[in-house]
């Protein structure tokens, strides 16, 4: 009886391993760094090391666990090639085949997008339980969006469904985005891109009172906590943000239709202040038949992942 | 055996129906009319009738048809309810349900939205043949979305997937939609949104020496037929369709990464001079990861429907 599971969730700087039994239940969870050097080359022998280790303490071999899942911070398509990682300094290969060659052990293997893990995670044990379907975006240095539509995580034909922190929202916009691009979504939405925002409205105003100008150091965190003791630089930051980003889901919603978004991320630590704004601008700027869509706050932080990685085994 | 399946795309003022084989191929087609009056109650019976009729004439009976397959203009849940069809005077009710009251014979039903079942006619005999995921844009009176996935339909939570037509584009935009917004995609991109903006551009401008001040009768086609002859009014009105039309379908590529785009409808009929400039846009504004994503043109034109809809039953 295979009653376990390995979550992967592959970041650039840590890697999430959990311990799943096959009823969801995490019974262990664990770090481990991300070796990013020689193009990555080491990041998939140290996380089978890593399972290796974990299965000997416990006295489990290959025939006891059912799978592994895999999120990476990357596209990714269906046959499970990694289009490219620029955080692990990986190119394109088949992480499938990979896998296999390294550890023929492996019962199921499973590889998608991190968001994508994110959703499913959020679906199966977190914010959006008992949903058919759902939007998970996360607000972080960029913004993710992993979708999932009848249970089953959308991919795309180049493995990039949910790239949507690219689209271009301000063709006049001067500063270029990391992606080449001027006037992306997450220029302006992510966490990354308030403290930008932030930055950019101190500079051009002159004579603003707002306590972020005295701030220590000008997070995306600095931003909200002054919002919510009333600062009034960082309330109407917030509603740029929202008005924005509420606009901008309801393209989504005019493609998917979810059955709910689920917004998480770090920037979603912000709570109702910011959730209220995306949520107002939403309703305003959506087509009735959908503008009713629960908008929520995602549940389970950074484990969404390696849950919704051992989802996808499942 | 059964050898036989009917096609029926219901519209505003005609049903098509087809007769096909199983493996395909279309036997025969057809149109009724659609009579609205006593808010649609006689179309499903008109339907039935007409089915039933081209059954007698060749010797049919239900056990030699494998089913019907229905697309109707509006949003259709996953089990077949009806959100409301406005041009059809139906209000909400559960398709599937009344089909089976109405003739038990039927061995299998479905239903879905009519752009819905065009982009699947279109991948399994037209435009995206051997394609996994395609997005069907027809562009006429309004802006229609049909999102096949894996070989599936999206439908979505309110069954509104691809009521992607709604999408504000334009928050200064003074005339109200049908829908109720302002500044909706398909004020400027349809057929009808492309007169709308002719309209405006020959009001707007007293010295304009465009052929379009003196045409019969400001169509889409008398556009585009200007367009084709050098107006240079007609021009600037078809580059900008394609800038914001481009744009906006770089929204849908970064939420579902679709294998192709399929560009339909009567706007459609201009041919290379739109496309190219939807195209050009698209790629201006993309993505890298899905820059290169395919806009071609659709094949079946009206039979797409009758098409697609037998798909769905196979």
């Amino acid at each position: 009886m295979r009653q376990y599971a390995f979550g992967v969730d592959i970041g650039g700087t840590a890697v999430k391993l959990g311990l799943f039994q096959t009823d969801g239940v995490l019974l262990e969870k664990w770090q481990i760094p991300t070796r990013t050097e020689g193009q990555g080359r080491y990041i998939l022998s140290d996380i089978l090391d890593a399972i290796r280790g974990n299965m000997n303490t416990r006295n489990l071999t290959w025939q006891d666990v059912e799978g592994v899942g895999m999120g990476v911070p990357g596209p990714v398509t269906e046959d499970g090639t990694v289009q490219k990682c620029i955080n692990l300094g990986w190119n394109v290969f088949n992480l499938h085949d990979t896998v296999r060659y390294l550890e023929p052990g492996v019962h199921k293997f499973c590889v998608t997008n991190d968001v994508n893990a994110a959703a499913l995670g959020e679906m199966w044990k977190g914010a959006a339980q008992d949903r058919g379907s759902a939007v998970m975006i996360t607000l972080g240095t960029g913004i993710g969006c992993g979708i999932v539509e009848n249970q089953r995580i959308i991919m795309g034909a180049t493995g990039a469904a949910g790239e949507f922190g690219h689209l271009c929202i301000n063709p006049e916009e001067t500063e270029p985005c990391n992606c080449g691009l001027r006037g992306c979504l997450e220029q302006y939405c992510s966490a990354q891109g308030l403290v930008r925002c932030a930055k950019r409205e101190l500079a051009r105003r002159e004579d603003t009172s707002s306590v972020l100008r005295v701030v220590k150091e000008l997070t995306a965190k600095t931003v909200c906590d002054a919002a919510r003791d009333g600062d009034a630089l960082a309330l109407e930051l917030l509603d740029q943000l929202g008005h924005r980003l509420g606009w901008a889901l309801t393209a989504i919603a005019g493609t998917v239709n979810p059955e709910v978004f689920v917004i998480g991320g770090g920037l979603a630590n912000a709570g109702n202040i910011l959730l209220e704004r995306i949520q107002r601008n939403f309703r305003k700027y959506a087509f009735h038949a959908f503008r009713e869509t629960p908008l929520i706050l995602a549940q389970l932080g950074n484990d969404a992942g390696i849950f919704g990685c051992v989802r996808m085994l499942l």
